[in-house]
């Protein structure tokens, strides 16, 4: 056997109440060779957040060390807090032929796609406006301003949807799961990404 | 409900042996919205070749006709066979959202792909030049001789396997199925091919 393909980092941006988090759970438990990258922060942990799964807790100092060595994709500080991106786990992970995924907001996925151009990015979407509206409604923790605030943020990101590669909707939770995998399974057989195995075949 | 998305332009190619027209039988079975394009040709039906199936069999003269009406998205003459790709049926299966597959040789997808940029293009690939030996020679019909002439032409197709946007392997016949599903699937979620359901999605 010849080197193995590498894999991909999969950037997935949606507004809030498009259930991004349980479709990025339902992927991992799809297929093994889904890993979600975990991102570092300096903030202290909220109730029932765990190191290492929801983030890496870490110090000021330990993060700023960090910077300097260039240990991130990107980063931002949010007030007084920093948020970043770990590089040496993703690399690590696409080196071995597995898919990453990095749930980031609009933002931060137009800077990760500058630095890193081979990602591929999908942006989920409600089924419709009005549906999504009923959502934040039934989650019943958002107050009515709240919710006006959060529909408005959605159509701003919804405008920058054009800057995604593909667009998903979570109408139906496990058609929006196949959606993904078969994007994923997709880019896997792009050209770029099957030199190896193409040499692989040649010489065998 | 609003504009519905166009259907896909699949260009399929392989060399001999490597099972595409299996390949392409199970995919029409799997999915109900695949259709495949039937080339025209002046060339006499073979043994058991059914007209409207494997080919549309007509005259010089009507073939000529639709040449000058511009009726064939590309055509070939083979000493005194015309062969092509008639465009009506392609374009009323796109813009009814199906897929439809094109099977032609790597020339003749290098045309399309001229001509109809859109178009995505798979290079089906055997699992290694080993087994595609083996393949040929257990098909029991062919000289060693038409053996290694095919084993040649197989060599320089695969050496233009990076024309296409994808490359799939038949080892298994129902993975190599799969991944064409998936293929089809993640390119009606680009961006390009998702706007009128974004509009929908933005204007309900």
């Amino acid at each position: 056997m010849g080197l193995k393909d590498k894999g991909l980092l999969v950037v997935i941006s949606a507004p809030a109440g498009c259930g991004k988090d349980t479709v990025i759970a339902e992927l991992k438990k799809a297929d093994d060779n889904v890993k979600q990258s975990i991102s570092m922060t300096t903030r202290a942990p909220r109730e029932g957040e765990v190191d290492g799964v929801d983030y890496y807790f870490t110090t000021v100092e330990n993060f700023e060390k960090n910077i300097f060595n260039n240990g991130f994709l990107e980063y931002v500080k949010y007030g007084i807090n920093y948020y970043g991106t770990p590089k040496k786990a993703i690399e690590e992970n696409i080196n071995e032929g597995k898919s990453v995924i990095l749930k980031i907001e609009v933002e931060g996925a137009g800077n990760v796609r500058k630095i890193y151009p081979d990602a591929i990015s999908i942006f989920i979407m409600p089924p419709s406006f009005s549906e999504l509206s009923r959502r934040l409604k039934n989650r019943g923790t958002e107050t009515p301003e709240d919710i006006e605030r959060r529909l408005k943020i959605a159509e701003t990101e919804i405008e920058r949807a054009k800057e995604y590669d593909y667009i998903v909707i979570n109408d139906d939770l496990s058609a929006c799961v196949d959606d993904v995998l078969s994007i994923i399974r997709a880019e896997h057989l792009k050209y770029n990404n099957m030199k190896n195995t193409i040499e692989n075949i040649i010489n065998n």
